[in-house]
């Protein structure tokens, strides 16, 4: 297929095809990023601005790494929500940078939709990298990148997704990405924290961890935000932890080479035990590799493709 | 003519001849950011240092922009003024960013005329990006561009400027530039906000935004500074948005071609109507993207200049 | 000698080699940054991440511009305390940039020994930008630079180094590396800036100013910070600066010729009066613009040298 969609604000929005053409498109990235010499010239003299309305340092240093190894110029501009508030609409700020010629806009809101909405306003590709508890879908896609690494294929495979539901959109983009490749979905966390008529999203709802991991090819594992813990979605981190972190034992649920996933960062021996995280199936490392290629991916597909060195 | 002036400090030491050769050097620059490859070799291998001792986000990343599509390095040096309080002096900064051999230092500071002392002490060519309520000799210049660009010319028309003169490097820089080119410059705001003394400039000045913009061929408005309603200049944003922001039954005044300019961010609904901001009339974007234009052009002048791509 | 080492955690591993071979090197990337176009292409494709947990704009803008002037692609990861004590720990967050693939990562953290932590877990090469109040070889090597450049040669030198010897890594990183090269070292101080068996890293103690500097071939003054007042280390700045300040009357007893250095900031007046740190002996500035020879110089080593243009 050759590529037609100017933005990435979804996982919602894409369609299998376009996945794996994304997938494959990494696959090949990743060979760069190893080799002496990481860099090749396809985006020279484009612009890619980091949008970010949301502190992420992890995230945008992701993609600024990717936008350099293609020898991109990359402009970090963050905007603190004070600064917005004084006066200057999302719009407005968007359609500044805008005026600035970039090729490709990278934006973080605390909004849901805010990429949506920009997507709207400005000519310059967007890609979403994280609004609200909406969509992450650069996220999504190199979690499915690194589960095809390790199981060559998606299709028929079991993945479980343990923890806030409600609240991540780690979970919602994945649900999305994964269901359309063919994965069956299961999610499990403390009915606070599981949204009501996820099941419409294709997916199986459970409430003991135990039930949701067993006969999983692929456990994920979400970030627990301590934050929560005071609008009272859940008691304490330590019942917290102790119906719903996955440790050695409850593993053995799963199946023998099972794959355990966490989008980063984790909380040690609260949603996860150091011994699963460090463990011989965790390949939550791999998944950060895998962030790069994927971010390159994108930022090559929305260019406009091209020769690679 | 042959450029030879090392620093751009203010709009008020720059001659028409010089001030012709920017606007003449950024338009042939206007195309580069038009390009696939946005990007031209001119000065590979110089080191352009952003030193704010004010956050801004908009102009930095213009001027970052503008260097980077000049092939130049880099590098944003941001003090917060209590780090300076804490005993080094703004000339020692300067002098040890000196000390690292960058080719031009891109500066703002609170304080008015420190541009001016910095590029006493040290070598490197220093750009004033804004000191205090003194000068902003880039945003000046952009506008310039951004009338040229419209009108054809500059001499012979009417520009009216309205908000808070007292505070506004722009309107200052704009006043020096402006005038100095054979055009007509008004002022209106409310009296607390004009300087005494400002006809001395070669301004007329008015107190009423009517009278100020009855024939103007550019309007432009200043953004209010919600701040300087504690200090009891004006009484209140809703009163002075009565008397002084631009709608669209006040635009009718001015000339029928008129040009409506701001140097953002837009206060929506204070010092403009969203009608105008939006409307056929208003350049507020062509400023930005002048920006980016106008500051390559100072780039490339101070550092000698050279062959384009 | 041929490079061997993956490191540069401290003065106290590297051999009197090794730092020959660095200041040879850092000697001839000296003239880069004097030339019209101040880059090499020697590190293209590189990654150098400046993974900063504590705020530094000085020395990470001198890693940073060192870098560019290599042609590596640079980005920086700054985390604030907070942040790290939200839940992941040290090492998962430099394990996290590892997977980046970065080729070195530049570290500075408030804890004594996090450098040597990481290097034990990550496969990048790390390079100790400043541990706490343990070492801070780059600032010991430029210092190092400089002294040669100055006299000629380190061997059969007397350095005096003043101030709060207890708190400074840059005292100590010197101490090792000049005792090393076979400097003669003294210390002084206010006693309760003095480390208690500071004798065996081979250095003669004083507490009186006068004593410390007589015969000097170089004198080090160190910044005192302004905050250990207030743990009563010493009663007030005025007294510090009155027993321990160098002036011109002191300078007098230093040798005709002597080198006045400062790690920078400068506390003017307080430990350094303005006529010593502008007088012609002064080498402040000197050491900033090493700085840069210097960071280039181990960047270069540690990504395997190569070809200079």
């Amino acid at each position: 297929m050759i590529w037609q969609r100017k933005h990435i604000l979804g996982m919602r929005d894409l369609e299998a095809e376009e996945i794996n053409l994304i997938l494959e498109t990494a696959e090949s990235f990743k060979e760069i990023s190893t080799r002496t010499i990481k860099k090749v010239p396809t985006m020279r003299g484009k612009t890619v601005v980091n949008l970010f309305f949301e502190p992420s340092t992890r995230t945008r240093t992701s993609f600024e790494i990717a936008a350099k190894r293609l020898s991109a110029d990359t402009i970090n501009f963050t905007v603190s929500a004070s600064s917005v508030s004084k006066g200057e609409t999302l719009i407005d700020t968007a359609r500044n940078i805008e005026a600035m010629n970039p090729d490709i806009i990278v934006t973080r809101h605390s909004a849901g939709g805010a990429p949506y909405l920009l997507s709207k306003y400005v000519n310059s590709s967007i890609i979403n990298a994280g609004d609200g508890a909406h969509e992450h879908p650069s996220q999504a896609l190199l979690d499915m990148l690194t589960v095809k690494e390790q199981k060559g294929k998606l299709k028929g495979l079991k993945l479980a997704i343990i923890g806030d539901i409600s609240h991540s959109r780690v979970a919602r983009s994945n649900i999305f990405g994964f269901t359309k490749m063919g994965v069956e979905v299961r999610v499990a966390g403390p009915a606070t924290l599981i949204p009501v008529d996820i099941e419409k999203m294709g997916v199986g709802v459970f409430y003991r961890i135990e039930q949701a991991i067993e006969e999983a090819d692929i456990i994920m594992m979400l970030r627990i935000q301590m934050e929560r813990q005071k609008g009272q979605l859940f008691p304490t981190l330590r019942e917290y932890s102790r119906f719903y972190s996955l440790d050695l034992k409850r593993l053995k649920l799963a199946k023998e080479d099972v794959t355990i996933m966490h989008p980063g960062p984790i909380n040690r021996g609260i949603e996860i035990s150091p011994e699963v995280a460090d463990g011989p199936y965790s390949v939550i490392l791999n998944q950060v590799t895998n962030g790069v290629a994927v971010r390159m991916a994108l930022l090559y597909l929305l260019a406009g493709g091209g020769d690679l060195d």
